[in-house]
């Protein structure tokens, strides 16, 4: 059986992913002479900078979501399909998913980077990860549930246990969500739960390496830590975190955190696509890729984003695993296949860092642009409008907006919601 | 084991329930000489009439629901816990909870009603009803998913079926869900799907009268029908729904027609609790009450909203089960545990009907009032004032009336999201 979609004169370019790559090329790609499929398991593109804040009951998911249909509305070219891609084959160009063989002409794969547990299985079971809207709302209904659950213990070491978070990791994700967490201890939880030591809450910052925000400069990594301990966050260096069972944490050095949870923010690995050769794997699970990012050993297959392995001078490891990379492979490979499609050469990839930063809390950011680094509440004001700026929808930015001024006024977040659908009918609609 | 809630003085309420009744009550009792516990299954207070909005990717459900602590916050005489009753026993006073047992010196339930499928487990089994918004939530997922399915459907029968809908009663909630199904159809899918016959979509309105909306007034159900047939509903009265396998429904004249899904919207039926005399039993599982919300045949217990049936001269049915009764039963009560903490005697329940509207679409409402009944636009527009005006809290209403704004300039609807948390970490927490 094949996939549904019309018959064209066009060739046709499979993109395997909706992220910031994935999205950003098939915008690139809009009329031009290629006919384009978009596959993605969701229905929309996830803004993964904020996740924390919809775990952490700031935002709702669809305010960082976007539906792939309304952003392709009336574009003739570009089908798109939420479907799951099983394994490629190359030698036939054709890709399996359950609605059927899907045949490419060229094909991307922006199929992005997944947690990465390290081998650790009994860590991959009871840690909460946070790398899709999906895992933001279930760390949000943990936390809450957790909370009530709590109001009903009355033995002090057992309600600690339900009230203490672990977070490992101590890069950008780790270090925001410790910092949203700290502010809603101090602000929210004291109002919501008087009945509850809220001011015992223990939040533990686990980092393997000797400082935080290893992408960033030694200032913001500094500052960055300054203010996590001013807002009562443990951090613990040169630890890393061996074992958790879904009561205590264990430690390198040996020691324990008694912690019903424990978020999972220290590291990343490449999703897989079946059916590509051997020499196509590189480091981190990525996929080895060239200057006009073509997979190594196959044909007509790139790869852009954070599953892209790209050498170069400056990057002997690689490009960073960002979205601002990701959005410039996807550039630079949309102005190229209208190079192929004219018939010119192809242009290398260079890429461009234009900095980076990580926020902490109310008025308290770390920014590190090229030639010109800050920390504090002009950092914050900043991160506040690139992520604005970048969020797709107008609608969106707008609602944005609204909570972020209304949560920076009233000290609260409203959306303190534990709501899932129903379980039954969802699973009927898989029969 | 006993629920931990402080030690008081006062005598304690218990409410079971937190809809429009309990949460009324509730507010009602803030600051009364008494300790108040509410008991909820959710976190959130939940608004009814605009679960069918959610339904249709009109609204979030962030929008339409309030968090309980959020509503109490620096209540001291109120305490939440968000958990299930198990059953009651009136001997001991005491509700049994899996957070332990809770005594009570009143107990007022307001445990309102669910969907009544007449014992029908086939149709239990496979439609899809809209009691919660949890419920609204899943319809809208399996809408969508259903759509992103019919896509790489080539047999057209097969297609047909996952597109078509078939809505049973044609009450407010019926009328409003084929309201706006029909304007989803009209004026979104087409955008959306392109490949699909869109305008093929049929929407089946059952009911089992002769006319829609039974307790509106015949010129209300009239306008209603006419509206609903210019957005290509088709309407059939005088039948019923008599099985649905989750491919066919079947109608009480012998028909049939293919459809994946089937709205359950014909009635309702009271919740139970266990525990109770047999002579607490009325119609529809109902409890009866007297004038004063006494539960019969029991002591200090008390049922208001939907599952309190009481009869008055002018309603020897009892009072419809709506918002407005539900209210007005909480206010009266609240007003006599007042008195009764004074001394001074209980006054009885009189109910006053201050009309109804239901909403079709774009500009077509139909609203009666005490004396005076208007459909279209006018009633349209009431109808949007009221339900803003009725919502919690001051963010969602502000969100609501964006969303409402967009929505009608831009004849579209952005939520169109199958977003759901992960079921994996959401179960580890009821380990």
């Amino acid at each position: 059986m094949k996939i549904n979609i019309p018959e064209s004169d066009q060739e046709r370019i499979v993109i395997v992913g909706g992220g910031f790559a994935g999205l950003t090329l098939a915008r690139e790609l809009k009329k031009q002479d290629y006919q384009v499929v978009l596959i993605d398991k969701n229905n929309y593109h996830q803004f993964q900078p904020l996740f924390y804040q919809v775990a952490m009951a700031g935002l709702e998911p669809s305010s960082i979501v976007f539906p792939f249909r309304k952003a392709f509305q009336g574009e003739k070219n570009i089908f798109i399909r939420v479907t799951e891609v099983e394994r490629v084959d190359t030698a036939k160009k054709q890709l399996h998913t359950p609605l059927g063989l899907c045949n490419y002409d060229y094909l991307v794969l922006a199929i992005g980077a997944d947690t990465n547990f390290f081998g650790n299985e009994e860590i991959a079971r009871k840690a909460l990860p946070m790398k899709s809207v999906s895992e933001a709302l279930s760390l949000r209904n943990r936390i809450l549930t957790d909370f009530e659950i709590a109001l009903s213990v009355t033995d002090y070491e057992r309600r600690q246990q339900l009230i203490d978070i672990v977070i490992v990791g101590g890069g950008p994700t780790g270090v925001e969500v410790a910092g949203a967490l700290a502010e809603m201890k101090r602000y929210v939880l004291p109002k919501d739960y008087p009945q509850l030591p809220t001011d015992e809450i223990d939040i533990h910052l686990v980092e393997g390496a000797d400082r935080l925000l290893l992408g960033m400069s030694d200032e913001a990594a500094g500052k960055a830590q300054e203010f996590l301990e001013g807002l009562d966050v443990k951090v613990r260096l040169n630890t890393m975190v061996t074992g958790f069972d879904g009561e205590v944490a264990t430690l390198s050095d040996g020691s324990q955190i008694p912690a019903h949870k424990l978020i999972w923010a220290a590291g990343v690995t490449g999703n897989k696509m079946p059916g590509l050769p051997q020499e196509a794997l590189a480091k981190g699970n990525r996929l080895a890729v060239d200057r006009f990012n073509r997979v190594a050993g196959t044909e007509r297959i790139f790869a852009i984003g954070d599953i892209a392995y790209m050498e170069e001078e400056d990057y002997p490891k690689g490009h960073p695993q960002v979205a601002q990379a990701a959005m410039q492979h996807a550039k630079n490979l949309g102005k190229n296949f209208k190079r192929l499609a004219k018939g010119t050469s192809m242009q290398p990839f260079a890429y461009r860092d234009l900095g980076s930063m990580a926020t902490i809390g109310r008025n308290r950011a770390v920014a590190d642009l090229p030639g010109f680094k800050f920390q504090g509440a002009f950092a914050w004001l900043i991160w506040l409008f690139v992520h604005l700026f970048q969020i797709l929808g107008v609608k969106n930015k707008v609602f944005i907006f609204i909570n972020w001024v209304w949560n920076y006024l009233t000290y609260d977040q409203s959306l303190r919601l534990i709501i899932r659908p129903k379980e039954g009918p969802i699973k009927a609609a898989k029969d």
